[in-house]
């Protein structure tokens, strides 16, 4: 039985404040997880994917599954990521790495930002 | 009592992969809203912002409540989409225009991701 790391993996930017909107969100969920889970960053912000995913290998870990938190697949989640994904793969024979699906790729993510909506922007009555 | 227009903003590629995975998502969801909503696009797509605005404006429109489709607020939501804002109330006295919170400001969208990574990664049981 081989425990996975989960890596939320985010774009990345050089604002500060963007990467601390993901930092609190992830430790906002971390007693909810079920997994140990870390936070990566594609570029231009600390840590990246390949240095999370080298320190938990060096710690043992053997099985990776990252969730991009993109909302779409463009450049970087089809062709970047995977390319970095394959260089690991062929340095350590051991690993298992996943990449899944963008955010807006799951059914569930369009019901969720809908159902936003719907809470954030009521339906006036007639008498508002 | 006037009907408000919401408009889902995403940022915009040149990558057309990537918008219609943003299109095909609101198509998806378009029986669930409660308010007429339009896709728009801040830079690289079309439509852009000011376009659905003044076309919807066009068409009667005087409320607008914008849901940006970023997770984290960096200079384009801090800085570009406001001052494109205040131009176009300016513009138009009589119209207002909401722009909430991108959605890594919201706890439930945490909540939805963390939900979403227990149930893709399911915890294995000894005998697995």
């Amino acid at each position: 039985m081989k425990s996975p790391h989960c890596i939320l993996l985010a774009h990345g930017s050089r604002d500060s404040r963007w990467c601390e909107t993901f930092e609190s969100g992830l430790e906002s969920i971390k007693t909810l997880l079920q997994h140990p889970s870390s936070l990566a960053y594609m570029e231009m912000a600390t840590p990246r994917l390949e240095q999370v995913i080298e320190q938990q290998y060096e710690a043992g870990t053997r099985v990776f599954e990252i969730l991009p938190l993109f909302f779409a697949a463009g450049r970087h989640l089809l062709i970047d990521v995977p390319e970095q994904l394959d260089l690991l793969r062929h340095r350590w024979s051991d690993v298992t790495i996943t990449l899944h699906e963008p955010l807006g790729k799951e059914p569930e993510f369009w019901t969720f930002v809908g159902d936003m909506l719907n809470e954030k922007i009521p339906v006036l009555t007639p008498t508002d």
